[in-house]
């Protein structure tokens, strides 16, 4: 189906959703992914449901209104112990909404993108990196011909804060989109390293202290001067795997709860990259690093792949994981 | 006043409940803390606002009943673009509940508790760890009494699942608190190590790898059969600075999602802590570490505090974070 079709231009009438089932559930925070389709329609929808946090005036509100015709708004005690109790409360509408996101008519991608995925923990050690993902990677050179637009000044030059143009040792400093640039607690840019050689941390070595330190120096003098956020409020960090094999540093406020792969099993340090460097040459050739995969992902496929004739594999992937 | 209270053995009346600020606010897992009182009475009160996950029935029920009297039943629509559409639901009050937890009377402590708090990176090398972490944690040995009364077999027997009784490479493994074992999703253990000398990973050598070999293979033997849960389902980490000082690492299910401390900046996993001590001996006492510090906690103060007479000594802390 076109997607300037004509449906697509209407409301959904959620009257006429029939639930499917549910693609996946963040109790944490609180979003339902759920697969569904409007009555008298073939056409798969995907609908985001997800609780809108409090603000300042919902919270006076909904504390306060607590009385109300209905049955429902009467708070039920949940339990009562010394100076601890607990309730359920049950606002008024307008004090409770949900956000909704409909993909309407959504594909196979749009549901398997939003489906829970089995993960899978990647001990990779160095054998592994090399006997595995580095052949990989190189059969596999996903194009990062758009870094190489902004870093040639020929695409998103309007989300470019700071350049250091060395060729060795210079970087850029880029807005991330997921900052709007309205409040530092929500701080988040990209750093993107001049030398095209770097593709990730397995290929960082002492000779490219000098770039790392000078990232570090730069990007504290330009953020401590610009946004009044120094080494004491910022986080540096790496991805490993990283999204895209071009060499690119994370710079996000420690004011953000769990920022996107900042997770210990995906996150590395730029000061702790820096001392690993400092402590051992090549650390980042020799190093066990540990990430998470997607079963389905084409990385995992081929680490866990059973090479023909060799049914054991599955235990000597285990065994190189344990060396 | 005293906890026995009557005020504390009745259900609180939030009709009565005078907000006066909202003391910390988490947008991302839509919690809000609010300190207040109640009409007619001077005792402080902190009130834990949060919306609940999402259920299958009521993700049915929210997405069908949108017919009502009310004019706020009708879904209001946010924006609509080719395939994509938002809106904002108003469900019937029962299908939206928000938990509350009350604590009242309510001390200073408690407010400090959920009161937000400014927090600071801490980039500790390894003479900063010598000249002043090091000497505050001998001053101030926290008394890790229950932990022994777990290791001597007096307390909390009904949580071990596990022990190595060997007083070099042994440990226990102990079911967390925050985990009910009904489900694999949310697995969640604690390995303490009986080896009473190892306060963190400061102290870690290679001559320690014998025992984390141990711990690494025993406890993914045991899992494995108990839960189906193997090498590549569990993430095994420490924290550093961990919250108390004998040598402990948490388990958890990677289906768990931003576990606690699970950050780059606390959480180092065993396989990398494993793989460090064999890349070198004493890593662990040349390595720079990096973690968050709460402003007013007695760390925070040690590491930051100006030495009299050297009024320059931030600017001293800050070159040895950066040598």
């Amino acid at each position: 189906m076109a997607s300037g079709d004509v449906k697509a231009q209407k409301p959904c009438d959620f009257g006429k959703f029939q639930f499917k089932r549910i693609l996946n559930d963040n109790p944490q925070s609180k979003i339902s992914f759920v697969e569904g389709k409007f009555e008298g329609n073939e056409d798969a929808a995907v609908v985001i449901l997800e609780k809108t946090p409090f603000s300042e005036e919902m919270c006076t509100k909904i504390l306060k209104t607590q009385e109300g015709p209905e049955k429902d708004a009467i708070p039920e005690e949940i339990f009562r112990n010394d100076i601890y109790s607990g309730y359920l409360l049950r606002p008024e509408r307008s004090l409770n909404e949900i956000k909704v996101t409909v993909i309407y008519p959504a594909t196979e991608k749009h549901i398997e993108k939003y489906s829970r995925q089995e993960l899978l923990l990647v001990t990779e050690t160095a054998q592994l990196y090399k006997e595995r993902v580095e052949p990989y990677l190189k059969d596999n050179c996903f194009s990062v011909q758009w870094v190489y637009n902004i870093l040639e000044h020929k695409a998103e030059q309007e989300s470019v804060l700071y350049e250091d143009f060395s060729e060795q040792v210079g970087f850029m400093l880029i807005r991330d989109m997921k900052w709007d640039m309205k409040q530092n607690e929500d701080l988040h840019c990209l750093i993107m390293v001049h030398d095209r050689k770097l593709r990730s941390l397995r290929d960082l070595r002492a000779r490219h202290l000098p770039m790392l330190r000078n990232i570090r120096s730069k990007v504290f003098i330009y953020t401590k001067e610009k946004f009044d956020m120094g080494e004491d409020k910022l986080m540096l960090y790496f991805h490993y795997q990283p999204s895209y094999y071009h060499m690119h540093i994370h710079v996000v406020a420690i004011t953000v709860e769990n920022p996107p792969g900042g997770g210990c099993h995906r996150g590395h340090l730029l000061d702790v990259v820096i001392s690993n460097l400092e402590i051992c040459d090549n650390y980042y050739e020799r190093a066990t690093l540990c990430y998470t995969l997607k079963k389905n992902s084409p990385l995992a496929k081929i680490i866990f792949k059973q090479p023909e004739g060799d049914i054991d594999n599955k235990k000597e992937i285990n065994d190189a994981n344990t060396l």
